[in-house]
């Protein structure tokens, strides 16, 4: 069976599990312990917490993204387990019941966070009605719940490395994630010369500040760019493969994903270069394009660069989040079950 | 004849020639006044020199830049020909002659100061031959080569202003300077609503900093925006026309420009959008795309914002400055004698 440790020397910092989030008991005080992603990758540092309320503050700070709130709420919901040890038995659900209410609140409108707090739940009570600690029924939910995803990623990720041949440049955009970062350390440990290209990714800078560290952090080649500089990199035939996530994908194969992932698959195409996106399931509930709303934020983010306006506070500005690459442009969709056609994504997952 | 009068309402603040540098003599003491472009837009300003030396260190710190420096040496020039009034004849020219091997030192590669200051020479020495004020030449040969220049700019406005249509959306790319500007404002004064979107232009931000600005200033609907969204734009329909500057346009139709503007003319093709590039004049040294050198840029600055790092510097990173679009991506190149398409362009400057 895949356990985490087979691969736990592919990940880089951020995005080792226990980095990531963990609760532990450290003499006698339970607390929980977030990897800090705002310090990355100047610091590799943690937070801290010893408390459900530190926890969601520190959710609410941004301390981590992409995949660690919710695995933060978790390890919060295991330190109000632990807490449970100290009342009375009726008082149990109440105390851990207050903590989800508290950790949901931080992200509102993310509704992965609130679903995996409700699975985290449902794992507690089963331990409430046979005697177990909860804070121990909470990890091991946690642990089984990363070990099924990590084994996804895992799958995923030798699917990506079986599309890379001996010498290829990657370009990326934004921060792919697990998916993407262990089909590079696949495709390096299988011997193949790589060399990836990584946009900055404005105005959040993922790529400067996660990928290209991530990538670095493993000893592959990655050269940092600006989100203007691909298409003449392309031209000059250093780029072979396109790889980006998907924050998701349509039923009939649209990619919607981080602004700017499109004006390069659409340069992909025009120099005859395979763009790839990693999926990490199908919703039925966005079957095409008119289903897709895109987020729009807040403008300013665009005016100013760590608070220092980069233009006339007049100015009017925009920041779509997201963009949509239509089918036509998609060489492949990865998921865990192989490498699909776009078409064929709705069909990839019975 | 034409007079930059006749077009100054249609110019903002920092494409206005007196804005850009100026000589004159205020209570008796010559200086030359250069428009401060570093603090544009936060503040329209001026750097006030007295002295040759003054204007060579305002050169040297980027004071001003695009087609300031040349202006602001030959301000300097007429302040070295004001001060030979109170110098032997003899002692006059080996003045200017310093002057000028100062000035030319302050841009050792950009061949357009050199030369212009080559020009300026030429009128300071007839004046020396009929005992007229230098600086009153140097001055009116300034004048007389602005408004050339200007009477150009106006004629690719007006070519660029007729290629527009009401309620078109516009896309550029970095700063297009004078003829992209006069394009907008003639359009609109024709009474076309149109609506300009503008990519920031990273690693220096002069669409943040310049195009943005001077467009809003002329009171012309702008928008800006992150240098990888303009593809999400093109596809919801909101850009219509793709203008750009171009640093240089090969005999044979390629247009070298600030990078960028290459993936946003594939981008353009794929959404059936018309890209036309403003040429300056032909370089029959440079046939074709072979004999384009890219300038590789220190790639630090992709690694900061305002020397904030942005990522680990460990980070290896690129910053090519220009990039090139072929001709079969050009829909046209105006220029002051019409517009053609790119195969046409070598004959056009018969």
């Amino acid at each position: 069976m895949f356990q985490i440790s087979d691969i736990d020397h592919l990940l880089p910092f951020i995005l080792k599990p226990d980095n990531i989030a963990r609760f532990e008991v450290a003499n006698g005080r339970p607390q929980v312990v977030i990897g800090n992603r705002s310090k990355y990758p100047l610091e590799q540092s943690f937070v801290t917490c010893d408390s459900v309320e530190a926890v969601a503050q520190a959710i609410e700070q941004m301390v981590t993204q992409g995949a660690g709130p919710w695995q933060a709420a978790v390890c919060a919901l295991a330190l109000a387990g632990h807490e449970t040890s100290h009342l009375a038995k009726n008082e149990a659900w109440p105390h851990l019941q207050k903590a989800q209410a508290r950790l949901v609140a931080t992200r509102p409108t993310n509704t992965a966070l609130a679903r995996r707090l409700e699975l985290a739940m449902g794992a507690a009570e089963q331990a409430l009605k046979t005697d177990r600690p909860l804070d121990q029924a909470i990890t091991q939910w946690l642990a089984e719940t990363r070990r099924q995803i990590y084994a996804d990623y895992a799958k995923r990720g030798r699917l990506g490395a079986d599309l890379i041949e001996d010498g290829d440049g990657i370009l990326t955009m934004c921060f792919a994630e697990t998916s993407f970062i262990l089909t590079l350390a696949m495709a390096w440990a299988d011997g193949k010369q790589i060399h990836v290209y990584v946009p900055e990714t404005r105005p959040f800078l993922q790529g400067a500040k996660l990928t290209a560290p991530s990538i670095h952090e493993l000893g592959i080649p990655v050269t940092l760019m600006g989100d203007n500089m691909a298409s003449g990199l392309m031209a000059d035939g250093k780029i072979q493969k396109y790889f980006t996530a998907a924050d998701l994908i349509t039923v009939d194969g649209h990619v919607v994903n981080k602004v700017g992932t499109y004006q390069h698959a659409i340069a992909a195409r025009y120099h005859n270069i395979p763009f790839y996106a990693f999926a990490w399931g199908l919703d039925r509930t966005r079957p095409d394009r008119a289903s897709i709303e895109i987020e729009m934020r807040n403008p300013e983010e665009i005016k100013t660069f760590k608070n220092t306006p980069t233009t006339h506070p007049d100015i009017n500005a925009i920041y779509p989040a997201f963009d949509i690459t239509p089918p036509d442009l998609v060489t492949g969709i990865v998921t865990k079950n192989g490498v699909y056609r776009p078409e064929e994504f709705g069909e990839s997952f019975q």
